[in-house]
């Protein structure tokens, strides 16, 4: 559980220890894989608690992937672990928001983004071989040949109409119905956040975050003043909602900002059904969900998830997305659909930078339009989900007991929980003496919990990639011996 | 005089009453070109008043264009009247802080930029003819051929260390002496105004401004919850440092916000000596000043007008300016050189927008290294310089009597003051009704003043304009009439 972490009473404390204890039964192999586990009438009276209490136990189990129930047969040890590994747990920040201050540390991050000499399991940059850069290229040219000086004019906000058809097509997938009126282009998502949080948000204002989550996400809300409190959020199935509940009745909460489709680092899926009951909470509670879907083409499997904007009839979600993370950062083309906060974004973005660069929403148009948007995305989801799961194998190999890692069903981020004595920056630090660059947990949380945690980028896997994992796993022993 | 505008006492309204005086005698012809006029002391006599009213008459009389001082041998009628039409006077805003409200009127004034059935003589977008178009298409097509895939990559804030060399060079013509590690990347100079203010201000904030600005300096201070304080600016000295001080000692100014180069709408640029006295006035009060220096390369004759920021030596000009004026708008290139306010701008831009497009700036680093900016700006000041001064001819011909017009050094817009019983608003509607567009006074004002001024951008000439213009004649006079 999750505002249950908020510690408020003796069931909270009474049901997370049998959860404990079940935990340590199963690691230890008392309970193995896919058996049944005692039922809850049985558990209760052998230990003496409640029927709720044990309830909440095997629901917080099953959050954490340990265990699964069945329908009519009760509840079995779950044979999800596809690595080996078991999956973190679902995270537990504290309940009260703080005043953010990461800059310094991503900065320390970024700053080896770009070096070749490095081998880069750090920073979320998309590997260049996998851009559509032929194709995005050699459009450009065309663009360029066909116009001429069109190309460096103006193409003021909202953004160059035919790429907003183009994005109000795509959006369909995402189960959003869209005018191309409703978009408006920005200078990739990181713009597209900015606008919405200034437009409902003023300095001071608390803003409710997953946790951990994308350290961007935090520089937004450091640079706005505003302060950030970390909802518990589970590593597949995102947000905890009864979490965010507690949250919303105990604080002024002024917006969210979630990732629901592959947060980044989390790599968590909400699930429809959450999505819906986020939304039917956010409007009891009258507060405005600031959604960043960058991710939520990156699916491996079945159908594209949904963008929680997809279930909102009160304009009350904001949706940021971008083509950053999947065709290409260097054009810095993002989007925002401002729902009920038009007025004010249209405003902001006229103040915050006029239009967006000419030729790369000419480029992308043209691109999209073409139709190899697809073809293009299988080849990279393809490719993202060989790579994670080769990363987590070499994980598995290499990186000490006591290991969790995450199973993303999208993106190309691993999250890595080690042993409890490691610090991740001080493995940082002698992962990059080793050529290796990595991103340590502090930097996903206003507060710089996740001490323990990395994130490994698996956007492309190589050879060298492959050794330096088993590297990581050295430096690792060495610093938790 | 200016801060004299504030009515104080008698002797303001005095030396304003013998100014006026003059003024007409002047237009009447009692006075003639290049005649003495009586001197301070048989005019004190002569009109019984102190010789310092006489003295602060004239000095307001000099301001405004109307008489100059010869070295040893007093005050004469002014030569410098080149259209025939005489320039409109020193500004007289209200002197309280307000709210900006402009964004509708904008919007308004933008929405037909790029129609290409109206004759543009309305937004100050430089006309595609004159950008160095066919070497900057060139160049991308030449970076994509040898760059390949590198060109979609990310080029992190503060941008492209090759830009940043470049854009130091240039500098130098201004008198900045910069490390390129001073200079942040933007997209445009809107962004880097944008920025500037967020570092230096908060909501509620008063900003001072040059009355008339730059419309979107006005977006910039609406969009962020700032109140405006409009200075008395003069047509070519820019903002009148007597009423500035005036300010600072009445209202809680928190930055300044001014264009010294070339103001837009006005035209005017503040001599060297004033840059100084503004930057040491600021330093008695200890408050900032962002200087936009969009149009600071635009000067006709002479030497590069210096930027205010090159007299700062305790960083406290934060310098914003932008390739869009001159080279290229759509590549939305700009750049910021905060001073003292970096750490806070850094944090801002990372969470403004992260990166600035790639391939623009790896284009202009290249183009400018290059060598052919100067040969390149040479040639359009020829053609600005030209079309001011056809478009001043036009306007000379075909307005009615009581018209004034600017007589800008520089950059390529008219500001033009049309008799008192034109309405500029309904004037931009009939004629747009006529096919001509033009952008109206108000837009240029937080409190919307300048009812009956119009701006008129000659960045291009051809016969239509010039027919434009007269059409335009003949639409004043019916509606002055």
């Amino acid at each position: 559980m999750t505002a249950s972490r908020i510690p408020t009473d003796k069931k909270t404390w009474l049901y997370q220890m049998l959860a404990d204890e079940i935990a340590r039964l199963i690691e230890a192999g008392t309970f193995r894989k896919a058996e049944r586990i005692p039922s809850v009438r049985n558990l209760s009276r052998q230990k003496k608690v409640s029927i709720s209490t044990v309830q909440q136990a095997y629901f917080l189990l099953e959050k954490k992937g340990l265990i699964e129930a069945r329908h009519k047969s009760g509840y079995y040890v779950s044979d999800r672990r596809r690595t080996g590994l078991p999956e973190p747990e679902e995270t537990s920040p504290r309940p009260d928001p703080t005043r953010v201050s990461v800059h310094e540390l991503v900065m320390m991050v970024l700053q080896d983004a770009h070096n070749r000499d490095l081998v880069q399991l750090g920073p979320a940059i998309p590997s260049p071989e996998v851009f559509a850069s032929k194709k995005l290229n050699s459009t450009t040219i065309s663009l360029i040949r066909e116009l001429g000086g069109q190309t460096l004019g103006y193409e003021m906000s909202p953004g160059s109409r035919e790429l907003r058809v183009q994005i109000a097509r795509l959006a369909l997938n995402a189960g959003c119905d869209f005018s191309p009126d409703d978009i408006i282009i920005t200078s990739g998502c990181t713009e597209a956040m900015d606008l919405a949080l200034r437009a409902v948000c003023r300095p001071g204002d608390t803003v409710a975050i997953e946790s951990p989550t994308y350290f961007g996400i935090l520089q937004n809300l450091e640079a706005l003043g505003l302060r950030a409190l970390e909802i518990p959020t589970h590593p597949r199935e995102g947000v905890s909602l009864d979490a965010l509940r507690f949250a919303l009745e105990h604080q002024p909460v002024r917006a969210c900002l979630f990732v629901p489709n592959f947060n980044n680092p989390l790599g968590s899926c909400m699930p429809g059904e959450n999505k819906k009951e986020l939304l039917s909470l956010l409007n009891e509670f009258d507060v405005p969900l600031i959604e960043n879907d960058i991710s939520g083409e990156l699916y491996f499997e079945g159908e594209r998830p949904r963008a929680t904007k997809s279930f909102d009839e009160q304009g009350r979600v904001i949706l940021c997305s971008s083509f950053s993370k999947d065709l290409c950062p260097g054009f810095r083309l993002g989007w925002i659909v401002p729902g009920r906060s038009a007025e004010a974004v249209t405003r902001l973005k006229f103040s915050a930078s006029l239009a967006t660069a000419t030729l790369p929403q000419l480029t992308m148009a043209r691109f999209l339009a073409g139709g190899g948007y697809g073809h293009y995305l299988r080849r990279i989801k393809r490719a993202h989900k060989h790579n994670i799961s080769a990363a987590s194998r070499a994980v598995k190999l290499a990186f000490p007991k006591g290991t969790q890692v995450t199973q993303p069903s999208g993106g190309y981020l691993l999250w890595v929980k080690l042993p409890d004595t490691v610090d991740s920056l001080e493995l940082y630090k002698a992962a990059l003496k080793s050529g290796i660059t990595i991103v340590p947990g502090p930097v996903f949380s206003a507060r710089r919990q996740y001490r323990n945690f990395i994130r490994l980028n698996a956007a492309s896997w190589s050879r060298p990639k492959e050794e330096a994992i088993a590297r990581l796993g050295r430096i690792i022993e060495e610093l938790s011996g």
